[in-house]
């Protein structure tokens, strides 16, 4: 409930950021790129004393009945906080947020101690028809912690108190935690004991096991131990309607799979209290290898050989073209003999036809486990990634992208500084699907940068998490900012590309999840059955509609009026 | 639609059996363990001219409308037919259709011959109050293809004619396939092309796709291909409502998994007509062998080091001691020189303190793949093994579990002529549950043959899918028949089996599904809420109550009244 480290205009903690120094490529790549004019604007995020925040509604007597039903010490109702739980971090909220622009803040925080106060306040506030947000990390990229706009009160419902390691079943590897355990509070209880939940999203440090839940999330080893969804075992959610919790078994055919409709749910039906989880030994080795290879289609082919061959990397990353030149642009600059070796290795590459910047994509594969293991692993993926022309590049890439592994997010503050548009997109689709859905997503990105007044733009991706029958494809774009407009200049950019991606086949996410900013399409990604089916449900768990209105299921016309 | 060839009162086709020649020690061993008198009465079953079926209750109009929708052909209404369709094939089932006793066959069958065809049948059902039963093959042992009892007509709906590959993509290794086709269809069309599903339940010959995917199967080699919920990448399924679609993609993070709502929906939301599944190239090695433990734990032990090491064996099966016993009576009399090794063979394990009898057991493992796999894998396999006093049985005992895999149902027959009560049960739970799951169910099992009048009864287990986490349980339980009162005997004995199976924190079914007869505890496992949930989607996709009615979701009072 410390929240005064935290960076609340935009990402993580004061203490932490991305630094530059000794990158002296980055900011004139950037420019290049952007065509950035030397008088953008610099945008700096305004003081929380500026910010104008519309006064919690709720009256004295409501707040008492708060404060008697969970006493005072967990009910916030002052403006940090309250602006801290106004948004998630997409680019969206923080252009939003830097500019002092909250329309539609919490009208008070609570910090529930135990389920029996997580069900308290949702019949609480189902009596008074107040809505409830479910709020983790609050790091979502979708609108799905965002009060409705409205006259409908706001109660967000933040979870961090729910953040202990109940029970390890060391027999099964299988542990009960409460949904509130931030990622480091996750491993750090499990790596006590020897074990690991094996999930580091980029947004590890601050997110929330409820968070993964609730939004089918995928960490960077998702190749390896799975989406969350696969790592979920059995889940506990209070809803409006009474607590269901699912059966704590590895497999089951009694009926359709509860687990799975409640897993993703992103608090419209209720809040995860605790899951138990499938959790590993702490693994032994983490080797983490680059390889380079001349095209995308050649890293593509190896990745599905890979997968297909039955080896299993724990995790398997392929830069596309520009996301390896953007590497390059961060990379730390050489003097001396490092210099000389640097521009060696270059001319060597040239010379066998790997160019950075000319086209050659950077694979990061690697694999957890017993040192055993290791070795017959490594002698496949090497034979494979040579079948594709892939070249060794050894343990350092790997190393450098450990080093930077969740620190990629400070870096979008810096460049919003700087004005510069920078948002992320992803989906996933069939290896014979992907190369289409590639094209068509990059090339419609890319249009729509120009056309929304962003310059040339600059569009890089990358696969990640990888399957034996398909992949995902997670593209960031970036472009000039168009001061005053840049909400409606995103929205264009976004629109394209979401529309893209559906026509091409790929799914609306593959681990951001639907929030508010994909609600209206949901319905062209599981049809008006399944729209049918989700309503259903809501309607079964949360009849009077308190649970997070607006994120996941579109409200109904009829919704919105009397709201 | 030729059912000529089936054995309407029992397993399979008429040009098949298990037969008991060469194998001496089979009746002996089971008059022994049931303590079955010599004068146990046979209990032949009826021919079909004996059955007095009720006749089809669809009138002249209601049939020529039925004729006009689909055509005269794909509509049946003869004896054979309709009783083939009446029942699937539990032990309950066989021992109501070997006696001529059928009180709830369907008023007529039909078998339409593409996915618009199904959709017809269900609003010219829905239209006329008509419920339709989905059928694939029949092959169920939870009650789920049986016609509700009661005024309302019914139409049991044969997916036989959906039998197709429709399409291939050997690039994304996923291949959509109409939900009528059997197992062995399932295979031939994808084994031309190199591919195979990994789906080899014992029903397989006589099963389909959409029966495995509406019940949660799994096969004989779940533990490396998964049960079908994980081989399912999408479905498309026709409900009363409209057609859904789920989304053809490896992984998803829009909003909760409509994929695994619909896996395990046993027709009470509709009817699967096709689905996208995962296969896998053919394996060039098939490699299964026996190892022997002194004791059940000890196998247990080493399964769980197994799974939990990272290894991944095809097969994992681990008979009990009764189980291995078990065994032991179906093998084969050998002679001369074989059967002194086979005394030899005896006498060494005994020495060694490994007795078949004596509670060692047995364990087949197997693994599918490429031939440079092998070598490692059985390497770490035997070391394993021996860690827990595993003993090396060699590549026979694969062999002739192979030979026998589907053929067991047919033993069935054979013992309910010589009136024997033989049914199978199956759960799953936690690794650290398994060993007070399993002692409380075999004591249970046990006690409830005898109170039923059973005799002694024989009661044997194996865990057959193994999971990092847990393992499933199957029971075979084996007693007297009481003449006259088969289904209040073999009833209380299930009854107290589930109750156990329950209160011992065991799931409902691991893989056989609800239907009608787990429908009375399925609020047990899923909770209120669960219920509410499940309700709520037959509901909006079902709302006049035709699909399926009484299977999976209990019916309310209110429809019993109705009825």
């Amino acid at each position: 409930m410390d929240i005064s480290n935290l960076r609340w205009w935009g990402w993580g903690t004061l203490d932490q950021t991305f630094s530059l120094q000794g990158r002296p490529n980055f900011w004139p790549s950037l420019r290049a790129w952007l065509e950035l004019p030397d008088d953008q604007p610099q945008k700096p995020a305004v003081s929380l004393a500026e910010i104008d925040l519309r006064p919690g509604r709720l009256d004295d007597p409501v707040l008492n009945s708060l404060y008697r039903l969970l006493g005072q010490a967990v009910v916030r109702t002052d403006l940090q906080c309250r602006v801290e739980h106004a948004a998630g971090k997409s680019y969206r909220d923080l252009v939003q947020v830097r500019a002092g622009t909250i329309p539609n803040p919490p009208d008070a925080v609570v910090y529930p101690a135990d389920e029996g106060q997580v069900a308290a306040i949702l019949t609480w506030a189902a009596d008074r028809d107040i809505a409830v947000v479910p709020f983790g990390g609050g790091s979502g990229v979708l609108g799905a912690v965002e009060p409705m706009p409205g006259e409908q009160l706001t109660l967000t419902l933040d979870t961090a108190q729910l953040d202990r390691l109940v029970a390890l079943d060391r027999i099964s590897h299988t542990a009960r935690i409460q949904a509130g355990a931030t990622g480091p509070e996750v491993e750090r209880q499990l790596n006590e004991h020897g074990f690991t939940l094996g999930h580091f999203p980029q947004s590890f440090e601050f997110s929330t096991l409820g968070g993964w839940i609730a939004t089918r999330a995928a960490g960077q080893t998702s190749t390896g131990y799975g989406k969350i969804e696969d790592m979920t075992q059995a889940v506990r959610l209070v809803t409006p309607g009474g607590i269901i919790t699912t059966k704590n078994t590895p497999a089951s055919a009694a009926g359709p799979s509860l687990l799975q409709m409640l897993i993703g749910s992103e608090g419209a039906y209720g809040v995860i209290t605790e899951a138990t989880m499938r959790v590993r030994p702490y693994p032994q080795v983490q080797d983490y290898r680059g390889f380079l290879f001349r095209s995308f289609a050649d890293g593509i082919a190896a990745l599905r050989d890979l997968m297909q061959s039955g080896l299993r990397p724990t995790i398997a990353r392929l830069s596309d073209a520009a996301e390896t030149t953007g590497f390059s642009a961060l990379t730390h600059e050489h003097h001396g003999m490092r210099a000389l070796i640097d521009r060696a290795l270059e001319a060597y590459l040239k010379q066998r036809q790997y160019q950075i910047g000319g086209g050659s994509c950077l694979l990061l594969l690697g694999r957890d486990g017993h040192p055993q293991e290791l070795g017959p692993f490594w002698k496949a993926a090497n034979d494979l990634c040579a079948d594709h022309r892939g070249l060794r590049l050894g343990k350092s890439a790997g190393k450098s992208w450990k080093r930077d592994r969740f620190a990629h997010p400070y870096l979008r503050d810096i460049m919003m500084d700087a004005g510069v548009m920078v948002d992320t997109l992803e989906t996933a689709t069939t290896w014979s699907n992907l190369p289409r859905l590639y094209d068509e997503m990059t090339t419609a990105v890319r249009a729509a940068i120009q056309s929304s007044g962003g310059g040339p733009g600059y569009v890089m991706t990358h696969i990640s998490h990888v399957y034996q029958w398909g992949a995902s494809l997670y593209t960031t774009f970036l472009g000039r900012q168009l001061p005053g407009r840049e909400i409606e200049q995103w929205w264009s950019v976004k629109r394209e590309a979401t529309e893209t991606i559906l026509a091409a086949g790929g799914t609306l996410s593959h681990h951001h999840g639907v929030g508010r900013d994909h609600a209206e399409w949901l319905a062209e990604e599981v049809g008006p059955v399944g729209m049918t089916i989700l309503q259903a449900v809501k309607q079964a768990l949360d009849p009077e509609g308190i649970m997070n209105p607006g994120v996941l299921i579109p409200l109904g016309e009829k919704d919105k009026e009397t709201r």
